[in-house]
Formats: C-alpha cells, structure tokens, sequence
C-alpha cells in the first residue's frame, strides 16, 4: 500500500521541495539519474553527489542518459552498499565453487587469476607510465631553457649522463647559446620569451587536451579517488598527456594526485577485459584501491607509504587485508617497474636522496624545528583557506566559464613571475631535491645557496619564493587541468625550512660559544647544522598542516629522503603541524574538496556529536515513503513510478518487516505487469498463503535496527565501518525513522562553509 | 518478570546441563568469576575463555575469588563490549570537557598529556629494556663457552670491541684456556660439561622463576596479547629475566613474543600511576596495544613492522586511526631507544644486515625460491601441527604436573645434541645472522660455510639443522617458560634456504655454461648465485607458514635484513608459502593457540559460512533468559541471583525493547531492596507512570538488531568490525534470538580439533 493519507500529503509538499530543490520536473524523473534511498530533507538536495559516483559510465551516462534502457542492472551514480554487494559476491563466489567436475575447480582459479593478472599488470603499466611520464617532463621543461647538442629529443639528464658531478655540461645549450646570440641583452630576451611562451603553449594545450577530450580528468583525482575510485578509460591517455604538459608548464602543480587517477584508469581498463567484474562494484571498487595504492607508490617513489596511504584515506581498505595485500602487491611492483626505467638515472627509488652528515641531530635543534612545525601548520591552514576562497571565487566568476583563458593567463603570470626569482624559475622538484641537499664543496652550489656571505639574500629569496608559491599554489589547484598539490607543498614548506636552517646555521656562525650551541663543536668550522634537514622538517610539517595525515605522511617522506635515522623530528613536526592547523580548521584539503563538490565519502577521523541522538539526525516515519506488507501490484508499481528512491522500508501496521530495493521490486513486478490484470493482484512481502498472492518475500532484504535514542556518534561509527547505505530505526518493533549515508556525509560536512559550492550541476535531459 | 514456565522448565534442564558441563553447581556460582552475556548451549562450557580475560585481576583474583564486593564495576574476565564502552569514554570526556572555567580546558588537556606520558615512556622503556635484555643474553649464553679476560662482566661483542672483523679476538678465552688445560679430550670434556650444564642450569632457574612467582608469564605472550591484550604487574620482572634465562638456555626459543608481554607489562605500571584509565577498559587496551607495537618494534628493530603487526594481528586497532598513530610513535621512540642502547656495537636497527652483493636478482633463480616457498609452507604447516601434538600430549601427560622437571629436562636435551652439531651449538641470533650473510674473504668464514668443496658436508650439516630445530621448537614452543616462536622459525627458514642456496651455487659451479645459468657469466668465479640471499627467502616462506602473517611479516624481513631490493621475492615466497600451508591447514600458530586456550578472538581473515544464517548459530529466544517490561524487583533480584549471564534482553510481549547489562541492573537494585519491603516494587522498563513504580528506563541499552535470515558471514564481519558482545535478532519487533561473541568465536574455531584443550580450568573456590 502507499503511504496513508495524512503520510502523503505531507509527502506531497515534501516532494515539491525535493523538486524545486533538485530542478527535477516529475516527468523526467524517471530518465535522470537515480537517487540514493534517503528521504532527503527539504531544501537539502543530496543529488549532485551521487551523479558523480562509479564514474567510469558519467560519460557514458551524460550523454545517453535519457537511454535509460541501457542501465545495467545496478545503476550508475549510486552510493555503493557494500553490506549487499558482499552478499551478491558471495552467491556469486558460491555458485561458481559448486559447479560440478572440472568447472568447479577451474573457475575459482580462473577468478582469482583474473584478479591477479589485472593487479600485477596494472602495477607494471603504473611504474612503466610514471617513468616515462618523468622523462617526458624532464625533456619539455628543458625545452623551455635551451637544448641539447646530441640531439633534440634528448633531456637534460640523459644529455648530461656522463658528466661528473662538480663539472659543467658543454653538451647542454641554452637556446642563446643554440641561436649563437653574443649580446648579453639579445639572450635575456630571448630566454625569458622562450620561458614564458613555452610554459603557456604547454599549459593551454593540456587545457585544450582536458576540456575538450575528457572533462572530468581535471584536478588532482585524490578527492574523487577517495570519494568515488572510478576511472574513465578515456581520460587515462588525456590525463597522462595533459599532466606531462601541465606539469612542464611551470605551473604550481605536482604530479602526483593525477598519477593516482591515471593508475586507477588503468586498472579499470583491464578490468574491461574480463565480464567477471561488470556487475560487481564492491569487487571493481577494491581493485582500484589497489590501484590507487600503486599511483601513490609510483608518485612519490614510496611503495609503502602507498599503502598506509590507503589505510589512512580510503574508505574501500576498511580493515579488509586481502585490499591491503593487493594493493602492497601492486604498490611494489609499480615501484619495481619505475626502478627499471630509472627516470632519474639514480638507480635509486628514493627521489629526493639526503645526504645526512650526521647520523644523529642534537636537542636544541627541536626548538627551530618546532617554529617551523607551527609555521607549517599556519601556512598550510592558510593554503587551504586561500585555496577554497580561489575555488568559490572562480565559481562565481566569469572565469568558471572560460577555463582555457584562465589557466593560459594563468601560466603567464606563473611564469612571467617565476622567471625573475631564482628559485622558482627551476622545476618544483629540482627546487627541492636541491634544498634537502646538505651544502657539499664537490657539488655545484644550487645558486649560491651554501656561499655563507649571502644569508641574508638567500633568506629573502627562500621566503619570497615560499610566499608567491602559496599564492600561485592557492589559485592553481582546482583550475582544470591535472594537478596535484603534494609537490607543490613540499616546495613551499622545503623553502621556508631551509631559510630557517639557513638562520640557525648563521646564528651559530656569528655565535658559536654560545651556552645555546654547547652541543656543537665550538670551532665554527666544523658543521653543526645541517640546513638541509631543516628543509625536510619544512616540508613534512607543510604536508602536515595541508593533507592532515599522519602515518602514511611520514613513511612516505621517509621513504621521499631515505631519512630514516631522524625519523623521530620528523614525527613530532608532523604532530605539531596537525594539531596547530587542527586548531585552525578542522578539515584537509582533501575533505575540504570532498565537501565542496559535496562526494559521499565518510571522513575516517572520529565524528563527535555533542549529545546528540539519532533521532535528531534521522528522516521520521512521517517522512518516510513505506510499503504495507500487503499491497496490490498496481500501487506498488505506482510508488515505483512516483519516487526515485533507492528503496523503501516495508511494514506491517507500523512494524517494520525489512527493506525492499527499488531494483529488486521493479525487475520482479515487471514480468507480472507486462500484460494486463495483474494490476490488482496482491502482492504479500511476509509469503504468499494462496496461488493468487504474489509472494514478494525473497526481495525483502535486512535492515539494520536500532533505537533511535543511539548516540549519533555510533551511527556514524557504524556507516562508516560497516560501510552502510543505511539504517533503520525502531521502538518496540515500530519503525521510527531512517537514516542513509548521505544524511552521515552532510552531517559530517556541516560545518563547512562552502559545501556543495562545487558540487556538478545536473546536466539537463528533460 | 522471569521467564515464563514453559521456558523456565526448559531453562532448568538447560541450566543443568550448563552446571555440568562448567562444573559449577549452584550455591558457588556467585563466588566464581562472571559468565559474559550469553546462553551457551549446552555441553559447550565457554567458561574459561573469559576466566582469561584482562589479565592484570586475575592473579589476584584467584586469590580472593570470594572476596567479590572488592570487584571493581566491570567484572575482570568480561569480554569487552567496546559498543558500550566507548559509549562511557564519550561521556567521560563530555563531562570533563563542559567543567567551568580553567578545569573545562585543564583537564581534558590533562588527561591528553597523562596518554602521551604513558605511550612515550612504554616506548623508551621498551627500547632500553630490549637493548638491556639483549646485553644480558649475550653474557649469559657467552658464559656458557668462555669468559672475557678484560672482566667476567664483558659480553662477548664488548670484550672483542676493537678487533677487525677477520681478526682473531684474544680476550675472549674459551672455559679451557681459561683454566689453562691443554689435553684435548679434557678441554672437550670441560668444554662440554660447561655448555650442557649451564644451559640445563639457567632453564631451570627461568623455570623455577616463573612458576613459583608469575605462573602466567609463560609462553610467548602473542596469542595472550592477541586474545587479551594484558599485562601483570609482577609478571614484568620476572618475565624479563626468565627470558634472558630462557634464550640463553640454548632451548628452541626467541625472544620476541615475551618481549612483546613485557612492553604491555610496562604500560600497564604506568596506568596504575593516573586514576583515569581505571575502570576504562577500551582506553587501556588501546594504549596496550600500542605498547605491543612496541614491543615487536623493539624485538625485531622494526618499527614499521611493529605498526602494521598491530595493523593484522590486533583487534584493538579496528580501523582505528588514533591507536595506529599511538602505536607508531610508540614503536619509533621504542627503536630510537635501542639504538642508543646499541647492543649488537653496530650503529644500526638492522638485526641481520644482508650485504647484498648485487642489487639485482636473475629470473631462473625465482625456481630455487619457488621450491623454498613450497618447502616452508609444508613445513610450517609440520610445525604447527607437530606443536599442536606436543603441546596436546602434555596437557595429558605427567608432564602437566612437572613443568619444571620438563623444562631442565628439555634444555639438557637440547643442549647435549645442539652441541654435537656446530650450526646449532651457536645462539639462533648468531646462526641466523651467518646464513643470512654472503661469503666475504675479508670475514671470518662462519664454521666452512664458504668452502666451495665442503658444499655436500654443509647441506647435510644446515638440513639436520633445521630438522633437528623442528623437532625442538615444536616441543619448546608451549613449555612453562617465556618463549617466543619468531627467532626459531627464522632460524629453520634459514638453514634450509642456505642449503638451497649452496646447491644452486654448486649446480652453477658445475655447470656454468648450461642454458639455466645463461644470465649469468659464463666464468664461474664470478659470483651469480648469493646463497646468505636464499636464506633470507627461506627464512621468510617459513615465518609465512608458521604465523601466516603478510604484509607485516614482508616489511619485518626486510627491516630485519635491509634487503629492500629483493622485497620483490621476498613477497612472492611469502604469498606462496602462506598458500601451500594454508591449504594443508587453515591456522597459524597463533591462532592455533588462541583456539587451543578458547580465548574470545576473532580472526581477521574473512569467515565463509556455507549457506548458513543467523539462525542457524543463534541461540533462540526460548533458551534466552528474559526480562519482561513490568517486574516486581524481588523477581528481578531473583533473576539476578540464579543467572550468571552478562545481561538479559528486556521484552514486551515477545517485542524486544533492549537489552539491560546485569551490572547495571543489580547497582541500581541494591540501594531499593538494600531494606526490606522493596520486593514487591513494580519496575518499569519503558519508565514509571507513578510515584510507587520504580523507573528502569534509563538501564535499557541499545541492542543492535539483525533478522534471522541474515547470512552468517554478515554476522561474522559485524562482530569483527564493530567489537560488538551480542547481536539481537528479532521478526516484526518479536524477539527470535540472540547470538554472542563467544558463539562467533566457537563457530570461527569449530573446524579446530584440539580446542579448548589448553583452556585453563578453573581455580576452585566454592
């Protein structure tokens, strides 16, 4: 039966709401995209969210979505319950094994190598793709500062192979050199135009390449992997080419985040390979957290903090260990494969190597490095404000509307203005391979960093550098082209790291008998600080006070330096940075782009409520859209056709019998309605007692139960360990109210300001 | 209300049969130690599995079992309901956070502060005492050959300090030179003598040690952690020196597990210091699992290891992010602090530097270590299984009554035959650290190991090794003495991929030019094949086919050997050995044990039922002892005084309203009933509509609910993923059943043949 009257008229005005609030019209409703089974609050539409979800079929679906007859049995753009795909795996799972004879053992071993060829492979493809990548990189930002003599399609390292460290490189031309230009003049000129017009070709056309061929392959693709793990097969090359470009550009933007979503794209595409895996979100889900495991690995040379990244940051590892063993398998052996290709001719993962002079660091160090892990927390808590304000300011802006303008002015100015500071004018990466060096007499000096007479101009450099790099940072993350934001914080944080090392360094010089640096030898000769750790201490507390994670953050700037010995500062820079920027704002920028593109995805940290109960959070009964135990198939088909819910709770007098999935409910009703009659026929959800009643109980799914007087903090604990879709609540046996994912994920994001400010808007079909 | 009368007749035979089974008979049974809240069925005592629980009262509560008004609220030997327990923390820190004034920022701060004393003390405590223990095991099994002419107090590695590695160090003096005997048959009379009965001697001294003063410090202390997650006070001490006895003694036996016990220990003391963790078990169970972290940090200088240890093994962890946190900040500070120990003199954390000749591995030589994986997953499924025998053996054998007598018996044993044969006479540290070593002629060659013509001498010589070592551990492994499994397992591992090793060098050196070796020089004295490499593999296939442990057991071996280019094979020998012995039997040691002593730990690996649902486990609610809404509270004292169980389900009319804990219940009553009159009180569960009736509202507890038709794997997970204590199943509201932790413990351990068998029995007061 419907809802009882008093039920629906209220029901009625809600859905008016839901309509003005959605932008839905009832008669399209049906060809638009599902909504999740919440009964949203007025006012509140939770629907951008879930259109973005799976996102392979987004492309797909924008474009055909009127064809809703092409939907596969689990549409497109709902949040995944994980309770009920498990249980579909399982019968999956078991009627294989049960198969008789030789088919009952081949295909289990049939399935699991299926699953393994596609991890392997995808861990192959990812270390492959980022070496490569690498090396593309290397070769078009030095297009941007000359040639070389071997031949045009050499890069600087590989030009630069055989010479010693120490020595210059005569096989490496700058374009003056190239072009034979004497005049001091003529050459300024001719390499800041050639800077600058480069670093704009390269950031318009891997503008071009993303806005025109595969408009969701912007950004970092952390946000949406954490959110949604899905991959399009198509932007796997757009992103790949347009990160290489991007990247070159000069723009303040790091691989990494990009790379991540690259891998994912890969995995999905052997996933296409094989039938096993359509069907299965769960399934396709934990393959891509493997994936994600491997991009991770691959960006920052780090295979396990790849995986304790996905411990710490997505939701598909929830303490399952065969994810986690995949993606350990899969995260070193993409790092094994970006070893063979040795971008960096190294021989070495590690990417950003420090040459520690000493193995130990001395106790008064920790003051310095506790000014820079506060220093990092502020900045990072300001990067990320400055950041959201760029976001919602383009939003509303002109500029939301004229994306390739924006980001080719935008790498303009990043390069007009980089190519007057030092620091910036180099590649991100170099900038801070070069300050986490230790100064060292064999080494060129990385201009004029270690010349002791220059303190002060290198302190203001570093920190000028540092200050237009948030700046630059703040506006470019979120402008549509691939971007990550891990180098890019590195950057920032290794420079005003270094300046404070650099502060230290001459304090003892000018003071070395000081009580202060008793620790130190008192022949000002002999080194005492090494500014180059500083740099690292920088740099991993800027991360801290950005990205808020804690564990896989250090392991992976450990296994980023090979710092193990002074893992220790490390940690507590961490710390510090998280608590100082905790205080200021309580989300990363991760989960700040989360709430602002308004993504179902429950933040791991521990929600507090302050007393409250779930039956302040929950949709009450009256609210509710419930089926009767009994009903006619003629009104159960109306429901179907009236709301768009994922599913409805079924009860008798009030008392609920369970769940019924809207899926479940029209596939079976649709063989029974085809002719005509059937009409109404009485369906019964508890079993039918006669030939005539449609027996409707094998849809009736299990609902969790509880009280509605639960702290809500269990709730969410519950959603967010269970991996629920939703839960039931009920007094006595009588449902009382209800309560879905996407109610947990905008209580949970409430406190954000500008929530949904992002969130994509419907794309119209009706 | 009781039960009613048909159930209640169907109760009493029930009860008896539990009486029986559990050897309880009624006048005592409020003396003993509580029963947690469930029906067991009948024949299938769950007892003394939770007699176990939170370790740190048991001691004492065997003492003063009857002394039961000095019971603290919750009752030692719960299983914890970490549901229900969080839910008390959330109020505690409530109502310390909203005091007035200086105490509302003071406290909660505090109590922040008290946390972090703890975890950072535990972890440089651990790190001191490991290196200490270390220090000492290095004297003490250094006595047992000679003594260091500098001092009787110099451990070996410090009275050889300043000698070169190939050089002969001649302050160390053998028992013979020491007392200047010059026969050979009297040296080796005396050099004989001093071993065995020294080894005999310091076996019987840890045995004499423990059971007189900590009777439950025996054992490795991992199943114990794993299931329990305690710690005695007294143990501590007495632990830590029955363990250097131990190792020193010769017997099969590691370290690490003990050492793990020993950093809970540790943190435990330090709770006793702040009031604040008392009466909180979910709060001291995580900080003890982060002290276990530690523990295995310290054990195997592995401090990553130790967290993702926590990761796979601990229930406590449970997708908890701050607990991870803890228990790396733990874990690093407990490795700091062993470095600055530095026991071995070598500056590094790395036990057993690998010295890697080359930094790359050949594919044929992934056939060699293909068989070592086969070969340690059958052999670590032998272990298993021949311990399992052992330990089943004694439990009904004289040998229960004699432990110590066993104990000197089994160190004499060992160390009579141990000192025929060379790789055995030597510490299992010092055996491992050899093979894993390649030759180097600049090193002291390790007893021939690295002559090319005794190859066959030495396979024979490392194959007797490992199956004398067998036989030794499994007997060991279970004895009345602190014992660790680790270090044994390596050791095995070792020998036999040393003797593969060996072969596959000499096949090379006999064959140089055959097609198989192609890869490498056809010039057989150029090195290709690095055996000390092969045992690295060996040793790893045999940990995974003993403990079964993956991504943590990956990241130990290669802390412990610093062999981060080969993790490759490494990973590939642990998932195919973990395979091999998986299907040869599906427990690991561990969890062997845990099921050999029923303690209520569930495994985290996913449980697969086979078409079984809930209710098919569950205890149906006409076994249940229920209370209805109205009592008189003479029936609920009534209730009380005749059921043991942790709590009862509240119901009305056959609607399940909540569950009520026995606790609560019986604090409330006892001021009501405390004089007389109070009997025939009316109490209300759904709260009082009079004066006279007395209002239980505020005891009903949530109870999550579940219908009975749900898949049994579904149960399974929401017990594992929630630490829940019960699950309630109801129909419409009617209570149908209820299905306890224990239940899903006995169910995930059914399959096992010997469990229970360990389970301890019950000290008899009544």
């Amino acid at each position: 039966m419907s809802p009882s009257d008093s039920a629906s008229s209220r029901d009625n005005t809600w859905r008016e709401n839901w309509e003005s609030a959605s932008g839905f019209s009832s008669p399209t409703r049906l060809h638009s995209p599902p909504h999740i089974g919440r009964i949203s609050k007025p006012g509140r539409s939770s629907y951008s969210a879930e259109q973005y979800e799976l996102s392979p079929n987004l492309e797909e679906w924008s474009r055909s979505a009127h064809r809703h007859r092409l939907r596969p049995h689990y549409r497109e753009g709902d949040t995944i319950d994980w309770w009920h795909e498990d249980a579909s795996e399982r019968e999956r799972w078991k009627s294989m094994v049960s198969q008789h004879g030789l088919r009952g053992l081949l295909s289990p071993l049939m399935d699991v190598t299926k699953l393994w060829f596609i991890i392997i492979f995808t861990g192959i493809c990812v270390g492959l793709a980022g070496g490569w990548l690498d090396i593309l990189v290397m070769w078009l930002s030095g297009l941007r500062e000359g040639r070389c003599a071997r031949g045009f399609l050499w890069n600087q390292i590989e030009c630069c192979a055989g010479v010693e460290p120490g020595e210059v490189c005569h096989d490496w031309q700058s374009w003056g050199e190239y072009f034979g230009i004497s005049s001091i003049l003529g050459q300024s000129l001719l390499h800041s135009f050639a800077y600058i017009s480069l670093s704009t070709a390269f950031a318009a056309s891997a503008a071009v390449l993303v806005i025109s061929y595969a408009p969701y392959a912007f950004h970092t693709g952390i946000p949406e992997i954490k959110a949604i793990l899905g991959g399009y097969p198509w932007t796997l090359l757009i992103k790949a080419l347009g990160l290489a470009l991007s990247v070159s550009s000069g723009l303040s933007l790091g691989k990494e985040g990009p790379l991540v979503h690259v891998s994912c794209c890969m995995s999905f595409l052997f996933m296409k390979l094989f039938s096993t895996f359509h069907g299965n979100e769960v399934r396709k889900r934990k393959i891509l957290a493997a994936a994600a495991v491997a991009g991770v690995s691959v960006a920052f040379g780090s295979p396990l903090g790849g995986v304790l990244f996905g411990l710490e940051e997505l939701d598909a590892f929830g303490g399952d260990f065969d994810v986690m063993w995949r993606g350990f398998v899969t995260s070193v052996i993409a790092a094994v494969a970006l070893q063979y290709v040795d971008p960096f001719k190294t021989s070495k993962l590690v990417l950003f190597q420090v040459t520690n002079g000493s193995e130990t660091w001395l106790a008064f160090e920790l003051i310095p490095w506790l000014c820079l892990s506060v220093i990092g927390g502020v900045l990072g808590s300001l990067l990320i404000k400055l950041n959201i304000a760029a976001a919602v300011y383009r939003r509303n802006s002109i500029l939301h509307e004229l994306p390739i303008i924006e980001i080719t002015g935008a790498a303009a100015v990043t390069a007009a203005v980089s190519y007057l500071v030092v620091f910036l004018r180099v590649p991100s990466s170099d900038l801070v391979a070069n300050l986490f060096q230790e100064c060292d007499p064999q080494r060129i000096d990385f201009h004029g960093l270690c010349n002791p007479t220059a303190m002060w101009e290198n302190v203001f450099l570093l920190v000028l550098t540092g200050v237009v790099k948030i700046g630059f940072t703040a506006w470019t993350f979120g402008m549509m082209v691939p971007a990550g934001i891990f180098l890019p914080t590195i950057a920032i944080g290794a420079t005003f790291g270094r300046a404070v090392g650099l502060l230290t360094q001459g304090l003892y010089r000018a003071y070395p008998k000081a009580w202060f640096f008793s620790a130190c030898s008192p022949d000002p000769t002999v080194r005492c600080i090494y500014p180059g750790f500083y740099a690292v201490i920088g740099a991993s507390s800027m991360l801290a006070g950005v990205t808020r994670m804690t564990v896989s953050l250090v392991v992976i700037v450990f296994e980023l330096t090979g710092a193990l010995s002074h893992v220790l500062p490390i940690m507590i820079s961490v710390m510090i940075s998280k608590w100082v920027a905790d205080a200021l704002g309580p989300d990363g920028i991760y989960a700040s782009w989360i709430a602002l593109r308004r993504y179902p995805w429950l933040a791991p940290f521990e929600f507090r409520d302050n007393g409250e109960i779930a039956a302040d959070a929950m949709t009450h009964v009256s609210n509710l859209v419930v089926l009767n135990e009994v009903s006619s198939l003629g009104e159960l088909k109306r429901v179907l056709n009236t709301w768009e819910y994922h599913g409805f709770p079924v009860v008798r007098n009030g008392t609920l019998l369970g769940y019924v999935a809207r899926e479940k409910l029209k596939s079976f009703l649709e063989p029974l309605l085809d002719g005509s009659g059937g009409e109404t026929r009485i369906g019964h959800f508890s079993g039918a007692q006669d030939g005539e009643t449609a027996d409707l109980s094998p849809l009736l799914e299990d609902a969790m139960q509880l009280r509605k007087e639960v702290p809500l903090e269990l709730v969410v604990n519950m959603f967010r360990k269970l991996n629920l879709r939703h839960i039931m609540f009920s007094q006595a046996g009588a449902l009382t109210g209800m309560i879905t994912k996407t109610d947990i994920v905008a209580l949970s994001t409430a406190h954000f300001e500008h929530r949904g400010v992002l969130a994509v808007e419907r794309t119209s079909t009706g």
